[in-house]
């Protein structure tokens, strides 16, 4: 059975979304048992309205919480009853396969780097998104885990993001791109001239740099980048189709024809909402860590929350892990002979 | 008289496109005069399609073009007849207020770099563009000059995105903000944190660290960032827009009621369309160099060429470089105190 540790009190909406969503889970999963970790008072109250209970919920005290802002260093040295760091103390004891927080990022990254510490080869984690384009989902790593990454880290991602898309997405022989300011090898800094090299020598299937429009048209399966570049590309693809969906919402109460034509698309723009709905993919696996970790966003529902624990669910299944560890022995090896 | 260099042969769509907007732009502007740089033969044959033509519309030979792919330090260095060289040259000898081109962008930004020198106080020069956001306009600096910044070039592109706001859109005292993962003064790496405290300490109207996602919700006038970043930003932004269309067409034609609605909302779409369109407004400034440069987008059609011009115009007339000057002295003068 598949045990699955969730953040009770992480993220804008917890503690009742996240309840909401692990008892959606917990129906919908009956092989996976779901641990809620957090304050025992809280999510009693919150558990409450429900009854019967599924069997495989389960609740795990911890008395104390991340904020949102607080220094993600500090605050998992400062508090070991955490829900985060109590998460990772029960992964650590192997008591579940897989933990979920849509709390402080910064602390997960932390808290699961020192207490599970990383997969063999691997030297920094990466978040790694999936995005929806035209051509079906494309994987962006890292998205904030590491703001200042070496040309070595990015092989890695590449590695990582690869096993991903092959193992969960199906994609045979992912291609590899690196985010860049244009096509040809010399752009960018030495940073990316390295990580170019590196990539190029290596034997993933590296296509080259790749612009920023690349992200949306899905030429390419898997796009590397620093933390700090992909964290604000998530950001701004948030709050862009944010915009144009306010932008739409306005133009369609213009006048009575508008507002009759948008009521004809209304299906349409569901079917376009979901699409472009990160909520679908649920949460984003912290890559390299050796344990099954996501990070589900700051303003998850409760559908955004049962599918992380889906999704976390399907990572530990397809031994994600494992495929990465063999895949940097097989790099190594190439790179021996 | 403002006279304006546009590069005939930069851009995809160039020659004919850029001689259209050209057109169009001295049949708008009879204040301007409007002097077409590049192959004779090839403009005049481009032009034959018009007649009369504009008396406010001269050509200037330049035998050479260079390519978009090619390399700018050294296409600048061996195609002096080139039309970028040549705009360059006509700027130097004060022949031209202004100088535009839809081509080789690395190839105008170390042309102009070299041929007419930066502004007094200004280190790097940035490229500024106006988005479109929740609130009406944004500028976003630098979105590709310069991609290996130092935090003080984040300061001037802060002061320069200043004058630009006041000057040219109307915005009173208009606020700054530094594109970062998260607003604490934390956050980001050394560079981030040193161009915070320089934005901090300085008179302009600094409210803090941006994310990702206030670029298109208005928060703030001005959002200064290293021109990877930005040119990374730029792009994402133009990719997101194009899938998210290209996804709402297939929607719009999946059944016969969503084929009518569309039809309902032609004109609300078109009215969306013109407020995302970065053709509305032309070309991006050039901040810093000695000279008012635009540069515009290498798909730039015909409307985009016009718009350009009438931009640099209003650049010219409303004095956006003595501005600078100015307010570099301004800036200079309080360090002191």
């Amino acid at each position: 059975m598949i045990r699955i540790a969730v953040d009770g009190m992480g993220g804008d909406r917890a503690p009742r979304a996240v309840v909401d969503g692990t008892v959606q889970a917990a129906h919908l999963l009956n092989e996976v048992e779901i641990i809620l970790v957090g304050r025992k008072d809280r999510l009693s109250k919150e558990l409450s309205r429900f009854h019967p209970l599924p069997k495989n919920l389960k609740l795990h005290d911890a008395p104390e919480v991340i904020g949102m802002g607080e220094s993600p260093a500090i605050s998992v040295r400062r508090k070991p009853d955490s829900s985060i760091c109590q998460m990772v103390e029960l992964a650590k004891a192997k008591q579940v396969n897989a933990i979920i927080s849509a709390g402080n990022t910064g602390a997960m990254v932390v808290a699961a780097s020192l207490g599970l510490g990383l997969l063999e080869g691997i030297e920094r984690p990466g978040i790694a998104i999936l995005l929806p384009s035209l051509n079906g989902l494309t994987l962006l790593i890292d998205v904030g885990a590491n703001i200042d990454s070496k040309p070595e880290h990015l092989l890695q991602y590449g590695l990582m993001g690869s096993v991903v898309m092959r193992r969960v997405v199906g994609r045979k022989n992912p291609s590899v791109g690196l985010l860049n300011v244009g096509e040809e090898e010399s752009k960018g800094t030495d940073f990316h001239r390295q990580a170019f090299k590196l990539l190029e020598e290596s034997s993933l299937n590296f296509i080259g740099n790749m612009e920023g429009r690349e992200i949306y048209t899905g030429k390419c399966d898997v796009i590397v980048c620093d933390g700090f570049v992909g964290n604000v590309v998530l950001k701004v693809s948030e709050g862009m189709a944010l915009a144009i969906r306010e932008l739409q919402v306005r133009e369609m109460k213009r006048t009575l024809l508008n507002k009759l034509g948008a009521v004809l698309l209304l299906p349409a723009f569901k079917r376009l909402k979901k699409q472009m709905d990160y909520t679908e993919y649920g949460g984003a696996p912290l890559l390299g860590i050796d344990g099954v970790c996501f990070i589900s966003h700051g303003s998850s529902n409760a559908k955004a929350i049962r599918n992380a624990i889906r999704a976390a669910a399907t990572f530990v299944a397809h031994e994600v892990n494992q495929q990465i560890v063999a895949a940097t022995h097989q790099m190594a090896r190439q790179k021996v002979h």
